[in-house]
């Protein structure tokens, strides 16, 4: 584990927000299928700053090299493994961290689990921007699991309270989840999306930043994916989710409003559809038992407010062992939600296919 | 996986609710530690069935027989193993399972990930009776992270909508977590437990059964324990609390509700007391990057109401390819939060355990 | 891993020499396959003391008493648990062992290990004993194998160093095999195998003890199988096999003698043959690159003389701190070579159907 | 797994002999430690080709390129990643291979394993080349092992039958290592040297290669390092050194000689030796019940002859589906056994690191 993932696929993410390079290395994907190296690039802009008014002025150019993996263009059986360079490094602005540790951020932790040593410098291997490597694996495989009719999107279900409409749980069709994949801003409800836009300018306005839930859902999977206890849907995704800095929750289906309904409300009424047996509604979010049921598989992400903000914050200095006061300097994301869409997408992907993987060696 | 979690403890679960036994190995524990048989009994007494009016009238005895790893009631360093005998077995009560799947749980998709090969008596694997080995391995683990003063304890934060008095995130002490221990119904609030216990018996009297939130700390936990990436404090908790049946979501700190907030109002900020780093709120849950802040690690599981009700429902007859309609027979908790309580310890206790072995390495 | 092992399939074997029981936990194994009960109780019996003059005389009945895992006689998809309870268990004998380590035993490293908190008695975690558990694991997956017409069997190959014919890399058969099932004393030669039993005699009456080597084979797999690297066939089979204790070395097709070869000795020719591809000699022993040719796969494990021999011994006493010497009462086996070829074939077909699980979810 | 080795390290190795770069991932190294980058340079010099007459004239530069886990030359606990470029590829060499599969090599149970797929060029992930990152490991965690008085170093034990002077087994010392650490071939005794040099140049002048054995050693290691059954000293061991193109056999301490001795020979008496147990012999190898006892850890690894001959070999052609004759183009080593020593050493360190801090966690 570590900064590895799973168990039919060995994913390995590398990197620190100023090293030479980030990467991942994907170990156990299947030889023979074409990596569309212009889709993945299409997907990693969706995750890249500066593709909206609000998000962080470095310049990343994310540009994806791949070491190794591919022959001819197609997954050759050895390891997948690709690297971004780290061009537009700065690190003076980092400069206080080590002594001032960020409120909200890792820079406390690391300073006490490394003692020191940790490489302070724009968060390291704690930034925000080792979510491109996960990207790269999450795209890549996002092409692997079209090629079996499933397909994986997400949404800005909520931004600072204000709320997207969800998916239909039951209903939901790849055309929805595609026509999100085109969109700037990730929001069903354009109108919805204007208002968390303004929220997020409103916070950056005051050097405030604000967080939000993403809703994010998989369709196409048949049933019967997924494993007992420790490896049921559920623990697998959570697994992967909580990679993503930020996250703070996560819920299946109904989740924590469940919890407050009647078994007679929350419970899904099985039924026969054209030969194929479905759930009427869909609070289990696809999942029971940690299995697929065939529905379409719906969680929901907590993330926190981007924790770098330009307002003075309370923090302590180790040199000086006192409290003090910080300003970070530097422009930083006032919300992450919208570049965590595809980060979220990625979590589920990288999950569903080691699951789907485990699913077909019984067949 | 599967059934198997850790990875400097390595426990495996087995059983089905109704084959001989169930039961745990427990892999990895330290020599030379007494296992106190009377407290883990008085443990699994918590999880037991039974213990409050609301409970399933079946009589499962729970008694702990240890098969290996004691040397004169010492941990040797060779795997622990124990079962509980099952007993009282009424597999008739199950008969229509495996034709009519129960809305909710587990039936159908073990149905088509078995194919039909499943013991679906009492659930089988997947019945809530396989907490009990889980809870085994809570209890012995709990009395290993107590001679380090690490202490996890939860409360019932909420069922039917009706909440509990929360913990407080930053003063929670032993004492609060000890008091907890000793009820027969683990709320904070006595008047916020009487009114959900007349839910619980209000949901009984129609048939129906309510869901519900458990809150859990651990305290105690040094700073700098848990990992990056994928093996994070939130990665490892929620991996473990997803294998308890029934649990449909998981928050850390602010969670959810942190969402809403801005960054000023989310940070949490540092500062010096009694020369130690704290900080002075604690929306992080005590897990910042993924590492413990020293601060009490706090997090919520959301439990969705039993889905055995007694009402009529609708579902399918695999057997007649139709819809038809199941009336569960038996008697079934209508609610299984209270029970949940030591079992949502268990999984933290496990998956602090694991990650604090991962810390000492280092030391 | 420790006492766990796989990926696929997760075995834990659990238990002392003089514990309550010893067993095994199976998860991951394919529901809907019927469990011969009488064919792995004969297989056990293959291990099992008491069989041939020269096994000790403790009496283990090696009852298999299966806890969970099985519906109606078929694997449920639920892990299978079975144990063995230990009944005639005499803890005198081994008094001694604390204070003054057996050498050639794991006595000394125990007690460094696990500081005196390990289970001496009978050896303990480290009793040959354990091999029994494995065995079960094997006995079970042997017939999973060979509803895939994969048959493993292995031969005494060498005893104080009186060799039996191999078997021939490239036409062993099944039925070579299932001849050596039968063998109370398992040697493709009869009058070798005679000549190694009057060598155990003679050991035996001097109180001494002698060692060997195992030959194994697997034939029926296809070309394929296992992986690059660190999950090579080599590497998985080796992990397993080093599990039974006394084993000291291993080496696959020509191996040790092959490395004394020119390359255009060793390499096998590929030929087609009723159109599949064969090689013309078989000194890779099957495995090339980590993965199956197609063509048996061979290997050969060197068994250590059985450590515990009657004559008096030189050692050291830990509470005196001095040295010492050590006679080793009651009766042990002067060789244990005869009892340890189902424990080979065990260990190999559980890293076998492993690597089979792993190549079918790419198919 | 697969192309991934470790519990508390995790080391995930990458490329193709003409991939863009190949590479490797260490993550779980302790932060703090500085990495000397020119003894690793003089470490990965000793595998490089080039450095004696006999190795491939191929000219691999292997400049080892550092992209993370890096902070001011010192570990920073984020994952260590670095990269060597493939410049010197000609991937002509090997356009016949997809279609006539080289004896003795992987490229048919490649071919059959990828469908095609593979990357055929030198070999693809399944060359010696990849050795390079598994030294790049190797040479680090050396370095970190040095800093804890564990120092493993080996030698060419026999070429083409030709003998080497054995270890000590009992007295084998860090200056006996040094020593050979500076050879350009590394053997204990230089006239045994040069016979082995002679019968490398006597096998190329006639268009063959020879095999031959590696011995190595650890030794400072304490006393408790290893766990039971699949977690044991030689468990891991074999399961790194199997991971080395070639090697087809290992053996410890006595390993295969040591089955044709009686108990009484092989046993190794302890004695107290200046207030420490040690054993009088070491038959055992340092490891008894796969934990090591303090002694020098020692074993033995059988490398085939090379299987790139420049003789006409008999082989098939997939596309003709017939059987026909390869003739090899290129230069290749005649034997690979000198370069190897450092990947023995390597695969060693990495599995003795990792053990150490299973070690570690229960102090």
């Amino acid at each position: 584990m570590s900064s590895c993932y799973g168990k039919n696929i060995k994913i390995s993410i590398f990197g620190q927000s100023h090293s030479a390079a980030i990467g991942v290395v994907i170990d156990g994907l299947p030889a023979g299928h074409a990596v569309d190296m212009e889709k993945l690039e299409a997907f990693m802009l969706r995750r890249a700053p500066g593709t909206n008014e609000f998000s962080t002025s470095r310049h990343e150019s994310d540009k994806v090299e791949v070491l190794s993996g591919l022959k001819n263009g197609l997954l050759c059986g050895a390891p997948f493994a690709a690297i971004i360079r780290n061009t537009d490094v700065r690190s003076d602005d980092y400069a206080e961290i080590v002594d001032t540790p960020r409120p909200g951020h890792a820079d406390f932790t690391a300073q006490i689990k490394f003692g020191g040593y940790q490489d302070a410098s724009g968060g390291g291997h704690f930034s925000g921007r080792m979510t491109a490597p996960l990207c790269i694996a999450g795209g890549i495989i996002m092409q692997l699991l079209a090629k079996e009719n499933i397909m994986i999107g997400a949404h800005i279900a909520e931004i600072a309270g204000i709320k997207d409409s969800n998916f239909d749980p039951v209903t939901i069709s790849s055309a929805d989840l595609a026509a999100l994949y085109k969109c700037s801003f990730a929001a069903n409800d354009t109108s919805a999306g204007d208002a968390m836009k303004k929220a997020i300018a409103d916070a950056l306005s005051v050097g405030d930043s604000v967080g939000g839930i993403i809703e994010c859902a998989a369709i196409g999977l048949p049933a019967g994916v997924g494993d007992h206890m420790f490896d049921g849907m559920e623990n697998r995704i959570a697994l992967a989710v909580f990679a993503i800095p930020a996250v703070k929750g996560i819920e299946f289906g109904s989740g924590f409003s469940g919890s407050k309904l009647c078994g007679s409300e929350n419970n899904d009424a099985f039924t026969f559809s054209s030969s194929t047996v479905k759930t009427v509604t869909n609070n289990h979010g696809g999942i029971l038992g940690g299995i697929t049921s065939g529905m379409p598989l719906l969680f929901r992400v907590a993330i926190k407010p981007t924790p770098s903000i330009a307002q003075k914050q309370h923090t302590i200095s180790f040199s000086q062992e006192c409290d003090t006061i910080l300003k970070i300097k530097g422009r930083h994301d006032p919300c992450i939600v919208p570049r965590a869409v595809p980060c979220v997408e990625s979590a589920a992907a990288i999950a569903i296919y080691d699951a789907l993987l485990d699913f077909k060696k019984y067949r």
